[in-house]
């Protein structure tokens, strides 16, 4: 089998033209969900799906969708696609790229004059960065029926979701999205700097890393910074700053395997002169072994103790939050990999330390990612940067490995 | 001389009369200055001022005072006072014992019939606390010609101090208190956990320590929580949480010649999911030394390169601010002790490691302190509490010192 070629042209240009909507002074894009700048960008790529021989559509949760028929009606499709909004002030290729490039992968085939087994489910989901409304993936949840009810949800500003759905016509026609699918493929950006770092173009991505965080409250005495003597001092912040140096050293013992984060610390009174009484940090713990996960939550209540008995503090945590870790499909990963292969490039296989719409769709297909390199490991940032090269080759393994599947029996 | 001895009885009640002004549900006082429980406070002192003998005056900065006349007119007063005003549901005995004891000095001498050779200056100053306008000592400030100009003032409402000022009315002809004065006594609680952890009763106050404050401001890169590998983060949290322990280190190793507290610490973007940027932490330093003040911040600095370096994060330390330590007069003390043993009572001697209004007092009299205990060192709270034989045996060397001070010549 001759691999269908994509066009990087096309796609490089079509990158650029969406990165209009929302773009930023700094250079970046604000794409907020069911705002006119999301309309703009679903306008457009619903025209380019629809070019490429794909009947557009628009679910109940202001997903874009377009369907190319293949040879056998009765298959359920193989879909490709990622997300089209944005954070604020964040990069062009996170999300878009995975529309554009499944949007490529039609128009590919078309242009080759090549018609799939399966029919193939163009993808391009609203809300996955969780911006408006709290919510990570919101979009994919809603296609796969596990989304809040809407009635719940209001934006920011105050807005309830359901008045911006109502307002929100990129002139698609409102129907639901064809289910079951058979596979579902997403390329994206590492945002990691895992493969710049290395020199390595490509990734099948074998998990989505999970979650668990978890607030640790310690609490001392406020007392008088000036009156009272050290040795006497009950300082929730020292409980606190100890902890914090001790989850680092505990992500590092895992050698790579796990990472963890303290992005807040609260301290109260918060009085330059008067003794912390209470410290809050909140744990972060990310790994895509499930096991590894349990592990750590224990390894940091009991440096969490261990620093709160050290001060002569008390310490709750809260009951951990835990997202558990998402195996992606065994079957896709081998064939992104098989496929790369085929087309000459070096790949690796990692885990994606990042949530995704694969992620969720992972309930209901086979699911796998492809991973091109982020420069310096920057996004959410106008500075997010990958090279037209890896753009190009992330496209072209994306197309052959649909091929591929379509192809196999396997799936 | 035998000592002309205090009324313990009417010293209690009168402490106790005062702290209906401001009571809170939890037993503490909110009496803030200018407000009508200060203006309350400050109209029943005066009425016992005028039943102590003196004559009674509200000066420019709302600080009430009182003058009982010597048998020596010509002579510059010897004062004697403290403050009326509280922190936010504060305790009964800070500030209010020193002008109580004050005037329970005039009352008990006149009740002896005993007539000084110096004036006697009662104080009772306003806005030591700093709470209203964030300027601590105002009312002693602007009584030695060194506060802020009123017009630049508001407090926390907004409110100017001006109208403030200009609304307070405790029904006190408004004059200029006299100036100079020979000296100035103040009886105030420790406030620390130093003499009743010893068991002793009294201490002459050698000093008030110096404090020097620098916000330190870590800065790493903000990054993605999940993405970013263990070893190539610059979590500047990192540096903060490090030079907190550090900081604590610094103090406990010069023996309790100082303590060192952070009392804030400020995270930025302040995010679960992203790694800190910014960390801000506010260093305060405290020692009567001022030369191991000078040391101290030069290891702090060194701390903070060490920690901000190893973790490949920039620090920036905002120019400290120190407010040099001030010794109290010499004389003054060995008065306080030697009245002291004429009472045959136990007495220390110690730095005060807050700031009190004998420490601006200091520029213009020979000033001094007499300490009483704080069980457990609690203040600023409701449950501040000084037995009442301590305070009775406090107020009981205040007279004496008095009687001491007007008596030498040495003064």
């Amino acid at each position: 089998m001759d691999p269908v070629r994509i066009n990087a042209d096309r796609l490089q240009s079509r990158i650029t033209d969406l990165a209009r909507f929302g773009r930023t002074p700094e250079g970046g894009v604000t794409r907020l969900s069911y705002q006119p700048e999301h309309a703009d960008a679903v306008r457009l790529a619903a025209r380019w799906m629809r070019e490429a021989g794909a009947e557009t559509g628009l679910d109940a949760w202001g997903n874009l969708f377009g369907v190319v028929p293949g040879t056998l009606s009765s298959l359920p499709p193989v879909a490709a696609g990622s997300h089209l909004d944005t954070v604020p002030n964040g990069g062009i290729f996170d999300g878009p790229l995975g529309v554009v490039a499944a949007v490529e992968v039609a128009a590919a085939l078309r242009d080759a004059r090549v018609t799939l087994r399966h029919p193939l489910l163009l993808l391009a989901f609203a809300e996955e960065e969780g911006t408006s409304f709290g919510v990570g993936c919101l979009g994919s949840l809603g296609l796969v029926g596990r989304a809040p009810a809407p009635e719940t949800l209001r934006d920011q500003a105050g807005v309830p979701l359901v008045d911006l759905l109502r307002a929100f016509d990129p002139g698609v026609p409102r129907r639901a999205a064809p289910s079951p699918m058979v596979a579902y493929l997403e390329l994206h950006i590492e945002q990691g700097p895992t493969l710049s770092a290395q020199g390595t173009p490509l990734a099948a991505v074998e998990a989505i890393v999970g979650i668990s965080r978890a607030a640790c409250i310690f609490t001392g005495e406020a007392n008088h910074a000036g009156t009272t003597p050290m040795d006497v001092r009950r300082d929730a912040l020292w409980g606190a700053a100890d902890l914090i140096g001790e989850v680092r050293t505990i992500a590092r013992d895992t050698g790579g395997r796990a990472v963890a984060t303290v992005g807040r610390c609260l301290v109260s009174p918060g009085a330059t002169n008067v003794i912390p009484g209470r410290a809050e940090v909140m744990v972060e713990l990310r790994s895509a072994d499930a096991r590894l996960l349990e592990t750590l939550r224990d390894q940091v209540e009991a440096a969490g103790r261990a620093c709160a008995g050290r001060h002569g503090l008390g310490l709750e945590i809260r009951a951990w939050r835990t997202e558990p870790p998402v195996p992606l499909n065994r079957a896709v990963r081998d064939e992104v990999v098989a496929a790369a292969r085929d087309l000459g490039y070096a790949v690796t296989t990692m885990p994606s330390w990042a949530g995704h719409d694969a992620k969720i769709l992972a309930a209901v297909a086979a699911a796998g990612m492809i991973f091109v390199p982020s420069v310096g490991g920057i996004s959410h940032s106008p500075r997010e940067q990958t090279s037209w090269e890896d753009v190009a080759r992330g496209a072209q393994v994306l197309c052959h490995t649909i091929e591929r599947l379509d192809a196999s029996s396997g799936v």
